[in-house]
């Protein structure tokens, strides 16, 4: 037997050891439940797991020889069921305490006892009523031991053990490790199952995030039917140069580049919420002064989205969208490979766009046309990398 | 010993239970500190804890005596650090694997062993080398035993153990006892420290979400010289109101209700973007088509907003906030009861605003003056609650 010992002590480090890394609540009880069942030789096992959210208790997962299975519509087991109020109350926990468990071979002999001796405080009818409840539903689940596993004196799990292959009896130090592997395993499981819902929280906040600024740059846009989808287009084709870039190993990204260049690529043209209609939709040439105001919109864009604290290569992209690689742009008259790539990016697909776009004044241009205003423009207006990529994206019909 | 041993074990047993719920690491590296250092009679305790981001050890605790403390400048072990080099490379591991720890009083023997032994890797001098320098890093550390943490083969951590207060040596079984202690509450920290980077991350997307809804607000607002910054005003009376309802326990409200009527409050008037300028700041009274499409904001805001998924409630607010308490306001004509509460609430607000601000057509009027007309139209146009509730506020002077 002390041999015996050694491996379940190993076995419970074994199988504790990590269990608080894998955070997949599913895989985890997988993991657990087939340890049971193959290395210790029992027959059968399942987990039942209290249900957080709704207060009751449910069959996780069951594993074990084909025929042994627990029939179905028994997945959940609410307060009253015997199993759970067994160890969930208090005047019958006299019953389980000593063995750490209940097990059916136990149970006329419990019955018996509480026939002769004075108890907690149920009534010793209503003891023995339940032990042959229990009794009754240990059968329907051809289990032939089951162990309670408790946080902070609350029933967190039972687990149910089927019979071992070798037909032998639970011996005490077995039911023991099933309770320190229970314990390890109900706490391990709601540790995965919040970190879940903690995952599930920051990525809904993280879409969330994304659709106000898709909403913000629609209602913006709205405005004027003429940059109708003006964002979301520049946003598709910036989206396509920077993959095609990525993929031929062209230029270096950073990880985030993809999410930067897509918040960057919607929210450009956001300062042009400060430009009066009159000049936005005017039917006509724009004087001098009507310009300025228009070449006004990069730096008040990023003026009005400081509050987001958003990314500076982010920032970037917003800024410099209307720089030219001659130098000869604005707001900051950046040149070459000072212009940073985001906004390098974000140049050319805004460009493509407002040509191929029907305008008050104009129908939209052929993107043949548009592509070879990018061919003959590419070094002087734009980025030669970025410009090549938007050329060749139009080739192989990418576009 | 045997008593020793039990007792070893339930301490391992109670201090490994409930750590991974314990999602605070600091809180839970001093726990642990503490139980060692009281329960288990060690002068002085301290725990170097690997530090994902930089890939360096940090002394992230440490607990013991008066005057036995480590001393300062010494909290970061790179690499190349004696002790860290000792547990982290194979071919030192030998040196440590029987005893799971290194104990200073063994290291002579180990120095001796190594220059009559063959040995994996190193040489034997560069061994004997480590050897010294590991016994003066622990001098210094007022250390006697120092064990090691590994996950998945890498080290997590190192317990720095102090002398025992009965001055005995450390047996194998307490060794290894801290081995297991170590080793469960290096990985309990790290759940822990991911815990708390997600909670981090989720509530920093949640903080964008929140400042997008508020710049997208004042974006639109900027347009309208009249009405810049009367969604933050709304806003904030509103929330006065519910503040002021829910202390008097008036009515029930769910516990994310004031978050919600805060993105309502915010939000209420963003159909208004689709508003022509000419309409919407015109110097004269309406034309009866002008104030029809006036009237449409609430549905427009709402539909715009449709991608974001707004609560439901949230959605009323904006949908509502026109609606009158007799049941002749718009969009739907909703009286009494029947119109939500959180539109009540920012009914009340929104009113209170677009009379005591300035207007292209009149300045704005006194608060005493915009009170007496909430008074005069309480259960008319206004919920009597609501604008109760606002009324006391004036009252208390708290607007």
């Amino acid at each position: 037997m002390t041999s015996l010992k050694i491996d379940f002590k190993k076995e419970l480090e074994s199988a504790s050891k990590g269990m608080i890394m894998i955070h997949d609540p599913k895989l985890l009880i997988k993991l657990i439940i087939r340890m049971i069942v193959r290395k210790l030789g029992v027959r059968h096992a399942a987990m039942v797991l209290h249900d957080l959210e709704r207060d009751t208790y449910v069959l996780s997962i069951s594993r074990g020889e084909t025929g042994v299975k627990i029939p179905t519509g028994f997945t959940r087991f609410d307060h009253d069921s015997p199993l759970i109020k067994l160890f969930n109350c208090k005047e019958y926990q006299h019953l389980t305490i000593d063995r750490n468990a209940i097990v059916s071979d136990d149970i006329s002999r419990l019955i018996w006892r509480e026939s002769v001796l004075p108890n907690g405080g149920a009534s010793n009818g209503d003891v023995q009523k339940l032990l042959y409840d229990v009794y009754d539903q240990m059968e329907m689940f051809n289990t032939v031991a089951c162990v309670p596993a408790y946080h902070r004196h609350k029933l967190m799990a039972v687990l149910l053990l089927g019979e071992k292959y070798d037909n032998t009896k639970f011996e005490q130090e077995e039911l023991d490790f099933f309770a320190a592997l229970a314990s390890d395993a109900a706490m391990a499981i709601r540790n995965a199952q919040l970190f879940n819902h903690l995952k599930r929280e920051a990525d809904r906040n993280h879409q969330q995030y994304l659709q106000t600024i898709m909403v913000l740059t629609h209602l913006i846009e709205d405005k004027d039917a003429y940059t109708r989808g003006h964002s979301d287009r520049v946003t598709e084709y910036a989206l396509k140069i920077s993959d095609s870039l990525m993929h031929k190993d062209t230029l270096k990204f950073s990880k985030k580049f993809r999410e930067t260049l897509r918040i960057s690529g919607l929210l450009h043209d956001i300062g042009k919420i400060g430009i009066p209609e009159a000049i936005l939709n005017k039917n006509g040439k724009l004087t001098d002064e009507e310009y300025e105001i228009i070449k006004g919109h990069p730096t008040r864009g990023v003026m009005s989205l400081q509050p987001l604290g958003l990314e500076e290569e982010c920032v970037k992209g917003i800024l410099h969208h209307h720089e030219r690689y001659d130098g000869r742009g604005y707001p900051t008259k950046l040149a070459g490979e000072n212009i940073p790539m985001i906004a390098a990016i974000i140049a050319v697909a805004d460009s493509y766009d407002a040509m191929t776009s029907d305008r008050p004044y104009r129908k939209g241009l052929p993107q043949e046309t548009a592509i070879q205003e990018i061919r003959k423009n590419l070094g002087s207006q734009f980025n030669p990398i970025a410009a090549q990529a938007m050329i060749e994206l139009y080739e192989k019909g990418k576009l």
